[in-house]
């Protein structure tokens, strides 16, 4: 027997990597931190945050596999795989950066990786004579641990789905714990593919804080500019800048019902993914491909605007809103955002200390820690799960 | 922080439960073990052996996502979460009925649950730029964590699979820890949906045993008395018996490559599923369907004997075969092994105190109690990893 499961002292401070892959597939994001504490108790100081490109038939194949029309089991069962490699490889060259390897060994106490979500069903409909959520993410944490040498901690999310909770989001408990204050009521607003919104009230307890996705976040945009422009993503906005908005593809994109529903609602590709961005073209039939994009990005900043005035506001005033994720770096979203929310500040998370793009990654190491602390970390509030779980599959070195 | 990861001593018994479903998808094999020790000190008994049934609608779509032309991701997706219900379910009635039951808290210290496999991939075939080996096993361990509030280890194989193994068979450490004998050489021959073998030499290390899947088990009899019978197995081997060997359907089934490739080999649904099932059926043509499976009978017994003549004989002469599986009930496969197999004693486990059926579940509780004690259980010379590596995710409950 050579190794143990380390419980760690409270008090003792461990090096953790945190691991992510998001719904537009582009790279995947390494954080390194430090860690102390856990809970309430919790003491996070980022190191490094890299990203590392995942090569384009990967990419592809991911893609491909997140749609019941062209997914194939042999080849979601390789990806899990390849996956698994690719973030394998990214824990050793961050580690490798930042003096944590040596000797061909990664000196880090743990890693914690959410792996890449092909599928994810909170929808509750019968299939086989059952009715429950499900999610589905690869990118095996057994294979991370066995490559990096380092107790690796992955697939967060179904335990909360086990209780009858969405599995997602997240990021409300790394919100609660970084963010929550005696003076403000903030709203963590996180634009990523989908967008999510955790909203902590001022002086709040756990169970005082919601959270709950408000529609497409870059999916649309990334996916559309990908479509007619052949880019990754809109850069600096240039492609939305030069189009207006058209109002006969806003009002159809306004009819679209996953945005309005009542929280907690979760959403991802199977919503605004390529079937929607398809259907999207052909009602754009004749509107300049500038146009659609400025016409996107409008109504994503609506959906969260639509949001936070139907179910938020009535409940919190918010006096900060604080952006996170690739979209705040769209300046049109964040202009819009400005625009639509007075009386409250929009920020972006890095005046705290954590960049926007690390934020998520910084989450998957910190639900590590609390999964070997044996702590719980779903948040029922806004899952909508019946009880405290603990989250994440322990998958030992040897 | 309710609960920490429980690191046994040594010395204390243990109650754990196994769980596996078999390519056939009949049923959920579930074991009550008694456990002290681990490694080569582990002492196994035998509480209690249950098979529950699997809905059939749930069989059925098992079945249709183990396929490329049929699977869907959302139904597998749903699978992983249905099925780790199934497994959860299976457990509180084991407990239930031997006492282990109370206040609607099963009594148990962990679960070992194999899953049900969907893929398994061995091949290294290339894909999206990676030769790499892959399985896929669903059934979420981290479902029946909380649905029982027992701790859970599960999936194991990708652990092999992740340091260049076939992830397959696992069996072997079982048969090293519980057969091994200073004066006789043994081989533990397991019939379920595959057959395979493990060879341990008398008085020998683990390093000596060696193991191979040798080809279909019950699966092609299975499979074809289900598609000419409509019933779900060969009952005392009665339609068998009441047909004869077909030499011209025989020639054509000793065609079949994967039963003569050098070990080590692992095989599955993907080889003798329903695709070459129906293969065969083309082939078969004008043959009387008791003729098919008695054909097919004298080809899974020929199979294993080509094996052991070819790859186990020149190196380790047999004292003893020890079978086990569903398959070691079939009368003709059985008598037909003695009949070939001169000189080599054929038993049945169940003279070793562990019922021919059980025998897979308590593995995988064995094996979970070598995961929680860190304690490396593959075998590198049966699988062809490069290295030692603990098999199986934890997941706790909380």
């Amino acid at each position: 027997m050579k190794q143990q499961i380390k419980l760690y002292p409270n008090t003792k401070t461990k090096i953790a990597i945190g691991l992510l892959s998001g719904t537009s597939v582009d790279g995947i994001d390494a954080v390194i931190v430090k860690i102390r504490g856990y809970g309430n108790n919790t003491k996070l100081e980022v190191i490094d945050f890299q990203t590392y490109p995942i090569p384009v038939e990967v990419k592809k194949a991911v893609l491909k596999n997140s749609y019941d029309r062209s997914a194939r089991v042999s080849e979601i069962c390789r990806l899990n795989s390849i996956l698994g490699i690719l973030f394998s490889n990214a824990v050793i060259k961050i580690s490798k950066k930042n003096g944590l390897l040596k000797n061909g060994k990664v000196l880090a106490d743990f890693i914690g990786s959410h792996g890449q979500t092909i599928h994810h069903l909170p929808d509750n409909k019968e299939f086989a004579g059952h009715r429950i959520k499900s999610t589905l993410q690869i990118g095996d944490p057994a294979i991370i641990a066995n490559l990096t040498g380092v107790t690796t901690v992955g697939d967060f999310r179904i335990a909360d789905c086990a209780v009858n909770g969405d599995g997602a989001p997240l990021v409300p408990y790394l919100d609660y714990i970084l963010f929550s204050s005696k003076t403000l009521s903030r709203g963590l607003l996180n634009i990523g593919g989908i967008a999510n919104i955790t909203v902590i009230p001022k002086n709040a307890t756990k169970r005082d804080v919601f959270a709950f996705d408000t529609g497409p976040g870059n999916m649309l945009i990334d996916g559309l500019v990908s479509k007619l422009f052949r880019e990754r993503f809109d850069k600096d906005s240039k492609i939305a800048g030069k189009g207006s908005l058209n109002s006969r593809l806003f009002e159809f994109l306004l009819r679209d019902k996953t945005y309005k529903k009542k929280p907690p609602k979760s959403t991802g590709r199977e919503q605004y993914g390529s079937e929607y961005q398809e259907l999207i073209l052909r009602e754009a039939k004749g509107i300049s491909k500038n146009d659609i994009i400025r016409t996107v990005t409008e109504f994503t900043s609506f959906t969260i605007w639509y949001n936070y005035e139907k179910y938020i506001k009535p409940k919190v005033k918010l006096d900060e809103l604080i952006a996170s994720g690739g979209g705040c770096k769209n300046k049109i979203i964040m202009s819009s955002l400005r625009k639509y929310l007075k009386g409250t500040k929009v920020k972006e998370v890095y005046s705290f200390g954590i960049s926007a793009d690390s934020k998520e990654a910084v989450l998957f190491a910190m639900l590590a820690n609390e999964c070997l602390a044996g702590n719980s970390a779903n948040m029922p509030s806004v899952t909508g799960s019946k009880k405290d779980v603990i989250l994440g599959k322990i998958c030992l070195a040897y």
